[in-house]
């Protein structure tokens, strides 16, 4: 832990959640900027530096009239290119000089903003979330903030071993730590894959097998494929399938699996927001089984939660610590690796 | 946003209600400065430094017996002149240094305090509140503790066109910021006017034309006239009439009209005390519109509270930032220019 | 006030009661090192730095299997002298450098630990609790968290003269500041003694003489013999016999009185851990009646707690202040000598 700035700038991060500017204006910290993210005309969205310029309140208190983004306190409408836009009783467009705006896209469901220099962001930058936009997957989801460094949840992810002691009555299970993880890293990506065979599903995977309508009870081959991408992507393909079935590609009516969705986006350098999720590609049109899967997530994401904010307060009180760095963490040091070329290329 | 000092400290400043101090001491920080404020010998009010001389104890935490303030602790008995007065089976009355006291006086229901040189302390210089003593009059009001340079109150209260934003649904419309206001500054003295002619009246003035028995739903010419005087007064005289009967100059049977009460104190740099509420000389003897005025209050001024303690993060945020002076803002300008004019001839 | 250290450090300090332990692992700050306290290998107690070596997780949020401590995030065993004891699928062994640990003894139904010189770390400097290991008396107690030095509760067990403010309702009595105290300095302990003759016994202990079936509306002697002993003991004989028997020397039909137990621990400069409790040597076998005092008790020191935090929070608004020295204050005075001279000895 140093004071060093810990992510890099010129990438999309993921701010909100469509529903979350659905009904009003959202303000939000993104690396260490604060925004306010609206539906400017037509449904584009804008991120604009939460600040009135009239003021100083957060434009986050106000609401959007025809486009325009107008300030609670006193009414200054702002313009999504970030300029004043109009005031009753007032002449504000001689103001040239605006507040700060950051690219910003909505897609995949989610609002995307590159914090860092704008002439950089390329919409072609944004990860393709192939289950987002097929009919033949369904998500569910959630967010948390945690106080906590972002890369120590993206070591939490890529070190699946913790499942077995902070997730015990879940998806934990002996068999995981068992088995040495395969690390690669390629180009700027990262996977860590984990395969085990004929062994007892624990309760989450049980669950899920249920809800696939298969034995619960049955041995099982399980897998978990975590692949990291910067800045904080980290996209799980975990499953089981009826032992002997072929694990990993065996056929849907024997297996039950999905996409562990992890999208992580710093806040502040000890503090981040947590967009999580499960995408499956069984028994799509069940609502309540996503909803019970969301459930069963939001528990298991509450225990790490608990961890990593006592963690980041331990390496606080311990700067000067060094940690070890055995097999199982190599997914993560590779990542904080990547993260630290991107942060020196700027 | 700087560090220097925001406030005068050669003024009197209202510290508490009298109900505040009925029963008990009363610890309050003042301008940095923390007392604690109690009734002495024949309930002449007095105010010491929070901090017994024996172990540091807040004196606050005691009792009054005999005219005396008595350490909760263990006992030191305290005079209003800052000396120990004796406690049990010792002999302190020769402790000749004692603890730092305030210029205190009790007038229009409110305890007045002088965190500066006392010598300059002059009971002249408490504004008389004509209302305050004066049968034709009633009055209601409470007490916030709000997180932001008590500055921002005041120019929350020269400028109005607030209204028709933070409080929509009780006294705020776009009439409001249609009119231009009136900014005077005369020696110390700043008066904002507006005056709306044949417009609605919105719910708070349609309550107050009913507790004055007249029909709501009739047009009417509306009235703000804000008047500041260092260091944290603001008197807004307002109100309304039917429409085309005089305006502010309108018989009683016409209108329904009051006086906003805001007298503020800096806590510390960053907070303050804000004591409001109003003033009405229309059916005085109800108690009943009294309670419903005081409780339509509370709700607006919560409005601002939060509205204000926002904008003080975003301004601390964001020390750098230069801030708009629109004809609107001017009521607020002169009014910090005499603050800082007071400050500086300290 | 001042920032120097202010507590010795190679001395035994109680970190927990033995029930706190019993469970799982405690997490738990004396003298600023942050220890995790459990029971290792046939039940002997002992204390880590509470910082897993992998990924500085507290150990605290662990577990204990077979005697050694597991790390809740990743599995990590640690021994009780700190170093690593396996961890599945690694070969963790080789790793000789491992995490502080700290002397720790159980003993009195207490964990004490030993901050300082782990070579100075002599048991027999444990003090002798004699009535925690005897039949003939009944012990009940609690702790609380106190955001004071731990001096200021020492100045408080040694000057009971507050109980008259702080306590009025219950041990409080105006006689108790008329008389004045004894207080002795013999090497490193110091005793403070009060003596009060043939006065009305206080609500708490007409209680106590009814729980030994004694009236209660007699008149009493009464007598508060405090023993403080370096670093944080303070143990006080208290009692009321029927008045004329005797006094502290009355035979056990005519009194009712018992030993105050208070052992402080610093757990940072300005916050302490206060074990607090009553052995009482009469109607030993009466649980219901030990559940009376602790309750008692606990509603006492809950008083003492508030008025230690605001003195705190005023002292340490207030570093330059020099407090008085009356004669009620000499035991606080000699035992902060006594505390000074171990410091400056280390």
């Amino acid at each position: 832990m140093n004071n060093k700035v810990n992510f890099p700038k010129n990438c999309w991060y993921v701010a909100a959640t469509s529903d979350e500017i659905e009904a009003k204006p959202l303000g939000r910290i993104v690396c260490g900027k604060s925004m306010v993210l609206f539906r400017a005309a037509e449904g584009q969205v804008a991120a604009l530096e939460d600040f009135c310029p009239h003021r100083g309140a957060p434009l986050s208190l106000g609401t959007v009239a025809n486009g325009l983004l107008v300030c609670g306190y006193h009414g200054m409408r702002m313009n999504a290119d970030g300029k004043c836009a109009g005031m009753a009783g007032q002449s504000v467009e001689h103001f040239r000089k605006g507040i700060q705006t950051y690219p910003a896209i909505e897609r995949h469901g989610y609002i995307w903003v590159w914090p860092g220099d704008a002439a950089l962001a390329n919409a072609d930058l944004i990860p393709d979330l192939h289950w987002a936009r097929s009919p033949d997957w369904a998500f569910g989801g959630g967010m948390f903030h945690i106080r906590c460094d972002y890369r120590l949840l993206i070591d939490n992810l890529l070190d699946l071993t913790h499942e077995t002691y902070v997730h015990a009555s879940s998806i934990g299970q002996p068999e995981i730590e068992e088995a040495a993880p395969d690390t690669l890293r390629k180009d700027h990506h990262v996977s860590v894959s984990r395969f085990m065979e004929d062994i007892p599903a624990p309760p989450f995977w049980q669950d899920a097998l249920k809800g696939n309508n298969l034995d619960p009870d049955l041995p099982v081959d399980r897998w978990q494929v975590c692949r990291f991408s910067p800045p904080g992507s980290v996209m799980i393909d975990v499953g089981v399938a009826h032992a002997g079935h072929g694990g990993i590609e065996a056929p849907v009516e024997r297996r039950a699996s999905g996409i562990v969705v992890d999208l992580i986006t710093p806040e502040t350098e000890t503090s981040c927001w947590y967009f999580w999720g499960m995408a499956r590609n069984f028994n799509v049109t069940d609502l309540a089984l996503t909803d019970s899967i969301r459930d069963s997530q939001l528990k298991i994401f509450t225990e790490d939660l608990e961890m990593l904010e006592s963690q980041q307060r331990n390496l606080e009180a311990n700067p000067e610590r060094r940690l070890m760095s055995l097999n199982i963490d190599r997914g993560g040091v590779e990542a904080r690796k990547i993260l630290q070329e991107l942060i020196a290329s700027e």
